[in-house]
């Protein structure tokens, strides 16, 4: 059985494909997210990975993310929880294309610990890939957070997702960027976190008065009165939300005995570890592209 | 000295204007708020009064609201707290146009017990007029909430605003409504609070587990997973804001021997109100409508 193969993690923002051989990666490249109307998903990989395909045969592909989405290529099913590796794999929605074996990984639906249902699609295999990465994390509880435009965090037992729940943080924050009375003057992207940060995460932090949406006027009054820059303000408005959804988060999960796993975008997880600091808790940081591959190898791995 | 003049309140959405003679209403029109890019408030005003100064002569114009604004007619710079009728007819800005007097009333600047700073323009016409409706209110201690884009949660000391706080309640509801994913489906207009409502204020109520954040991503996995209605799902995410907004405001402000007292929109108010029961306060629900005109007639009447 060949061990050549290729990964693709396709969310709604970007396409991002691995043409790997065992855990070696021989080339990448990057594609569109979501496709545009009349535009068939089939077009889009193929144009991509014809090159390879020449050259090593019909190898097989392994899809993730929302690309298995009812408005994506091949609907996949969210799998249930509890659900680990073999869980994702048996939930794998194979068919053929041109020629070659294509698999998708579901989606996950599950629970938060106050039993809201939830679903997420694209980070069950980076959650896969990073327990992978990070083997200590196979056993035992941890918990994992996933920031983004849905952060998502999870409950892994013994190396089986057993629960989760999403916040808006990352769209919340784009709304409030973009579209509101907050930021007009605004619009610059964020960087790393700075000074505005800090003072977020101190005004939000266990929010001892007042809620979030009274913190949230505070990014419009603080640059009328006090002449806060818009760079400033919006820095500040990251930090208010990621200080309450990490308040809103450890709340629902508990006290973590373990360090909290955080998987992303290195600038956003690090966001994310400035306001558990502030809770004392510690972190571990992981590359979501990483734990993304890792999880597809993973997968292909157990599924060949 | 005349009893006959213009009571005229201009927000960003409408502008109200009444002909009054002393306590009685004669004539009222509505105009447009925002005027657009190259309109003159002078034309949009006159072409709405000139009838009725062709009938009274030149009687006084008293405008409120975002009409005073740096980006509205002339600006009447904000006055500070705490502050009472007296305070603001001291910020009236005054001038003449085509022979008639206009005054404007200036907005107020104040901070919230938690001393961030924080602005209204407006509002603080109704604060008065609420005192000039319920005398009781004019002395003591009370706690105001004027539910809407801006929600104000305002601290009233015998007869003065002494703070006050804003919640980004309204706007962030109609950012989530009109640009999110999780009401892609729905942009039907609220009605009265039913159902979903009532499971919005349950889920936030206190926030025991989890906090807003969370608690909006429900808002889209309800619909995905148990088959919530889009209509549902956005009085749900109402309920849920409005929660968030009184557990924030009642944390802030403390505990209120008094009953809160609700000015605005009837179906708005009412929702604070059930959001308020829930805490088991009580509320007294004021006309926001009633409420400005009321403050119009007071400022005018001290400042003849």
């Amino acid at each position: 059985m060949t061990s050549v193969f290729i990964a693709g993690d396709w969310g709604t923002s970007r396409l991002r494909l691995y043409l790997c051989d065992g855990d070696r990666v021989i080339a990448q490249k990057a594609g569109p997210g979501a496709v545009g109307a009349g535009v068939v998903h089939e077009d889009v990989l193929f144009s991509l990975i014809d090159p390879w395909l020449a050259e090593h045969g019909p190898i097989p592909v392994l899809l993730c993310g929302m690309v298995g989405s009812r408005n994506g290529w091949v609907e996949a099913p969210y799998a249930p929880c509890p659900a680990g590796a073999g869980g994702l794999r048996r939930g794998l929605v194979r068919f053929e294309a041109r020629g070659v074996s294509i698999a998708i990984a579901p989606g996950l639906s599950g629970t938060s610990p106050r039993s809201a249902p939830d679903v997420m699609r694209g980070e069950e295999t980076q959650i896969i890939g990073a327990l992978a990465e990070a083997p200590e994390l196979a056993t035992g509880k941890h918990l994992l957070a996933l920031p983004g435009t849905h952060t998502k965090w999870v409950q892994v037992s013994n190396g089986r997702i057993t629960g989760f729940q999403t916040a808006l943080t990352g769209e919340t924050f784009a709304l409030l960027r973009d579209h509101s009375t907050l930021a007009k003057a605004g619009g610059a992207d964020l960087g790393a976190a700075g000074e505005g940060f800090a003072a977020g995460l101190a005004r939000q932090h266990g929010a001892p008065e007042g809620g979030l949406l009274q913190a949230l006027f505070e990014v419009r009054s603080r640059q009328l009165v006090d002449g806060w820059s818009p760079a400033f303000a919006l820095d500040f408005l990251s930090g208010v939300l990621v200080a309450a959804d990490v308040d809103g988060a450890l709340d629902l999960f508990g006290a973590q005995a373990r360090p909290v796993v955080l998987i992303g975008d290195a600038q956003l997880t690090e966001r994310y570890a400035r306001a558990l600091s502030r809770w004392s808790v510690e972190v571990r940081q992981l590359s979501g592209e990483t734990c993304a591959l890792s999880g597809l190898r993973t997968l292909f791995q157990i599924n060949s």
